[in-house]
């Protein structure tokens, strides 16, 4: 048995918490599990080097910053190797170079390409634990890349993957994926399992448990992923292909504040208006999600849609720069909006769930701006200062806590 | 032109320094050189990694120290390139595995066995600066290696003389090498040129400036040094094989407290008996230095030597257990000693320095202890409070600030 477990930057932050690790990493090898660990650099360690290289050079070439900022993994997973040695156990820490993590060229946000195991089965052929930076990635060039935030997921997951790991832990400062934020809503109740595309929809949706990429790779590769907490026993969700299991008619709901919504009244309506508006905002590296459509007064129609709440000023200023070619009349928005998702793998043949949501949305009197769906998810967009409210009913509604 | 310049870790310890050492490169670079720059860890770097490697397990061993120290390193080039990118000069910082410095296998304590040269010298080609990561190799496991303390300026040798610089430029605190210690000698000259076997004895006498492997090297492969000060532009000291150059009588004078004394008394006067004094202080570490033999009273001789003072506990302690079977009466010893040197190379064609110089010593009342001497190299054991007095007698002597 084969088992990759990987730990976020706040696990390994001090001596105490590396021990921690440490142990529960050997309790795994000393019942006979071959184990590979990816780590992050410590604590805020990414960030002080970010901020050691905006002093020098706040324009820093990519390649160089990864060059800095790799040094973090290398520093945490040394450590870890002493700490599990001085415990007894044989460790051995591998950087990407050692391991021969081939990633693309891309620096500060660079995609595996190929992993190769060698070096790791031979070590663990020793019976040693391996020890893995995570986040890293070597380029055809010979030069260190970094994966951009939460790579270390991905490394975790590629190694899982290429070496026929039986199972991938990601530990985190959460007991796992839960059916909504427990800040948020009073009954909330962990997940035992839920299916890759329903932990994608989440993920996408906030619930930032998981680095998206990784569940990507972990479904492509058929991954076996168990998200739990490095503070606690707790069992975690697992994360896997829901082949026989029982698929609920909502796994969870997910709310996101960082949006905006904007109007175009009054475009012309004729074939590729739309296309242009947002082939427009696209070039200017503006996403786009919700995208709804009415028909408006004389020959002309309304497009609304909505944008990350960053995004939302560059996005009214380029609409009104290009306000003449895109023939639109007016553009209007509001910022205090709120998405409200359920996500669920069961949906799929059970068309009553959008009535449902709407029926525990209406009678707890919040008001629907626009809906959006997808095969696993509901999505609607309610005010912004009613978001905690609208969870709380949808949330009872599906009865989410039994 | 392609010339080598290392700079250690106090030239680097902050953006000020970093960016004063970046312009000076950029000089070169700028004047048409091909300029490859060789850089320790910033500062106290390499210090607080060992601190904390000390706090996780006090007996880590090498190979993860190794490990953790090589970050040190890649910190300090990549900031390097981005100071230079900064200052609209292409640059590329490389560590041991890009550049490929294969190593002997030892950790902590490594020599390099080969260095390629490809990638730096297609770096070169694109005309960038490029920067490599003193210190450190490659063994023959994949793993990170060390060269132990003043490894960047065996970088450095190892680099120019597989890259056929036309100079290897060492850059220290100190504007080169002086004839004497110049906070003791106030005559204390620089030397404008001196052989790499003199340079050899001063450096293991005391002279800080050089670490001995890398003018060894130097030697070897024939890479002309040049050492000079990061602060200033002060012309420094070339260090190289003196064929036509005159040969200076005497070229430095070398003080060394850090010795003690220890007399063996009354020892059986057979052969093997000196063999196996020394052979156990070997066995036990313990590094003797000059060595005096006299006869002693009834068919019995007295052996002294030095050792450094922190090995005088040890090596008394040795000597007492042993005093049986080594046929030792009487072990004493004296702290309150230090080693005087004078070193040149033209003292080996001329036979009164040994004369002159133990004149000067008399003629300001100094005691002489003991004598040993090699080709190019006397020294005597003075009183340690006589020390300051004895260099200046001995400096002035031989008229060395001429």
């Amino acid at each position: 048995m084969l088992v990759v477990k990987k730990f976020g930057g706040s696990s390994v932050a001090n001596k105490e918490r590396i021990f921690n690790v440490a142990r529960r990493c050997i309790e795994d090898y000393r019942a006979g599990y071959d184990v590979v660990v990816v780590l992050s650099a410590m604590g805020d360690a990414t960030d002080e080097l970010l901020a050691l290289a905006g002093t020098i050079n706040p324009k820093a070439k990519k390649r160089e910053l990864d060059m800095l900022l790799t040094t973090g993994e290398q520093v945490s997973v040394s450590l870890m190797a002493m700490a599990m040695q001085s415990l007894d156990v044989p460790a051995v820490s591998l950087n990407a170079f050692q391991v021969r993590m081939h990633s693309t060229s891309r620096y500060g946000n660079a995609r595996f390409k190929r992993v190769e195991t060698e070096r790791i089965l031979h070590e663990l052929d020793s019976r040693k634990i391996v020890i893995v930076t995570g986040f890293q990635g070597v380029n055809k060039y010979d030069d260190v890349t970094t994966l951009g935030r939460g790579g270390s997921d991905t490394t975790a997951v590629a190694l899982a993957a290429a070496l026929h790991a039986d199972r991938c832990e990601i530990y985190t400062d959460v007991d796992g994926v839960y059916t909504a934020d427990p800040r948020v809503v009073r009954n909330a109740r962990k997940i035992d399992t839920i299916t890759y595309d329903e932990m994608l929809e989440l993920a996408s949706l906030g619930a930032k448990v998981l680095h998206n990429r990784s569940v990507e790779m972990a479904k492509k590769y058929n991954v076996e992923l168990v998200v739990r907490s490095s503070l606690n026993r707790s069992e975690g969700t697992v994360v896997k292909e829901a082949k026989r299991m029982e698929k609920l008619l909502v796994t969870g709901v997910a709310a996101d504040k960082n949006t905006a919504r904007i109007s175009v009244i009054g475009v012309v309506d004729k074939p590729g208006i739309a296309f242009r508006i947002f082939d427009t905002l696209a070039k200017n590296n503006i996403n786009v999600d919700i995208i709804l459509q009415s028909v408006g007064r004389e020959g002309t129609k309304d497009i609304s849609f909505t944008v990350a709440s960053d995004d939302l000023g560059e996005a009214i200023r380029i609409l009104e720069e290009n306000k003449e070619r895109l023939t639109i009349q007016e553009v209007t928005w509001n910022e205090d909006v709120a998405k409200l998702s359920v996500v669920g793998a069961g949906m799929m043949s059970n068309p009553g769930v959008a009535a449902k949501m709407f029926e525990s949305l209406y009678n707890s009197r919040i008001n629907i701006n626009m809906i959006s769906t997808s095969e696993i998810r509901i999505t609607v967009l309610v005010p912004k200062n009613e978001i905690d409210k609208a969870m709380n009913a949808v949330h009872d509604g599906f009865a989410m806590s039994d």
